[in-house]
């Protein structure tokens, strides 16, 4: 999968995930009451006005991007129909070509990783029968309980073509609290031994261009820990969350990329799906054509991230 | 929550968990059958399954024990008819007076956190209605991402009588590849040094018990890190995973426990909800007293604490 991801960055020209991660507040009202007139102001009416929000946020940049990255948190927390709308929008992304990244950062001892693992990117069974439920491409996975709660993924990967990102480096701006501790015998910060465990972790899954499908997750926020793990981890793929509303430039994630200009994709949520509530993109689009602005907000980003690259 | 907890326990006498994590490998042929002619072989007819088992279950169960622990990856796996039917576990085990502790393991930066903690135990905003979507009493949490990934937590846990355990040393044979590892100043293995900032954060939500509502997950698989995490903790109440089929016996977790034999609540899943499955009760109860076999079970895992106690 991680060659699929690749050569579809390189034919869009462009290394932008775009977040899926809706919130009620950055939904244009007429979405929204588009929603609650059939549901109410509901969990129901929430999760319909997510799904309507995504579905013309796709609608207006598919063309322009290699992958998307829901953020399940958004979702679950409106419950069974958060939900819903959740797998509507990985499916609705898949008809239009996309990769799906599920933003899940599941963690968990290996018998009920494999729960995880056959629901997220393999098949639920059930007495034979076998069901495709979630059907994200890649999956983000907590790295804390070690190995055995990242090795129940590796058959489905084989299996289905599938690929997950581990967190190494976190974006958030206290992720040092835990990950730049020096451990081992070595005293190397916490992250970049995570980092040499994935990289190992992925040897059996190394694609043609070099990257395996066992990817990590490095914040752009901290610039010199990316530009170091791209140097010590030369076969894997960062997915970079943290570009624009988390602070950080296109300069500063610079590092994460290797010479060629690959090795990572940079993902960007509230900076394109809230793009129509930024002044700059307010006073350029009617309100209506708010899923303009945010085509315009992954034009701007591709542009920035390649004068970089 | 944290003392409602203990009294729970010390009223039944009883610091047992049961884990509610069903599989259709253990469920009875006839509550399968009466799910499948409702729904099919589809993952409505498993979730139905679960649904039922949970039920018999926590009838059969409900006056021996304070409380459970619905695992979310085995209803997940089954998408949205799945996560109605942890939805309704909670619901029917909090109806028989249960403490519910939601085995999730979320992991995220600070905003998207929010979400979990507004799902899971707080509540989800809809144009200023406000629903209960999860209502779980406790949830477990992976500390990986550091404080911020906890803290959204703390407000709902005031607002709304609420806990949390973070996982500090897991049950897993191979927690220690990275929770082992030597880290910080003083060379404290990594579980210690979480542990320490579980006790820190859980410093403003002490109870009359000593006890406060951040707690921690210390697998009783490593009898001697726990011993050790119980003196060096004294305010955090642990929740034990292990006991039972991940091999772990009463002997190993007499260290968690403190010298009044409180600070624990023991989980266990398996050797409970598939109690009929095993030779010991299989020759005791007919295949129709299945649950029955699970009250055996609990009472044979209660008298096996408290020789301990």
């Amino acid at each position: 999968m991680i060659d699929q991801l690749i050569e579809k960055i390189e034919a869009c020209q462009n290394p932008t995930v775009v977040g899926l991660d809706p919130r009620l507040s950055m939904i244009p009202e007429a979405i929204r009451e588009e929603a609650y007139e059939k549901y109410g102001k509901t969990p129901e009416g929430a999760a319909e006005a997510f799904y309507l929000f995504n579905k013309e946020i796709l609608d207006a940049v598919y063309d322009l991007i290699p992958a998307v990255k829901p953020q399940v948190a958004m979702y679950e927390m409106y419950g069974v129909p958060g939900l819903a709308a959740y797998i509507k929008t990985i499916a609705y992304a898949r008809e239009k070509g996309l990769i799906v990244i599920g933003d899940i950062k599941r963690s968990d001892i290996a018998s009920t990783a494999q729960a995880y693992a056959d629901g997220h990117i393999g098949v639920a069974p059930v007495e034979g029968e076998k069901y495709e439920i979630y059907q994200e491409d890649f999956v983000t996975l907590n790295p804390y309980l070690g190995v055995e709660s990242i090795e129940p993924y590796f058959k489905n990967m084989k299996d289905y073509n599938k690929g997950i990102f581990v967190l190494v480096k976190t974006s958030n701006p206290g992720s040092g609290q835990i990950q730049d501790l020096l451990a081992g015998p070595e005293d190397k910060p916490l992250y970049e031994i995570v980092g040499g465990l994935v990289e190992e972790w992925g040897s059996d899954f190394r694609g043609q261009y070099g990257y395996s499908d066992v990817g990590a997750v490095v914040g752009a926020t901290h610039p010199e820990q990316g530009k170091r793990l791209r140097e010590v981890l030369p076969h894997t793929f960062f997915l970079v969350p943290g570009y624009g509303a988390q602070g950080a430039t296109a300069q500063d994630l610079r590092g994460c990329f290797d010479k060629e200009g690959r090795g990572a994709i940079v993902n960007s949520s509230r900076g394109i799906i809230a793009a129509w509530q930024k002044e700059k993109y307010a006073s350029a689009f009617r309100a209506d054509q708010w899923a303009q602005a945010s085509r315009q907000a992954v034009l701007d980003m591709k542009e920035d991230l390649n004068s970089v690259l």
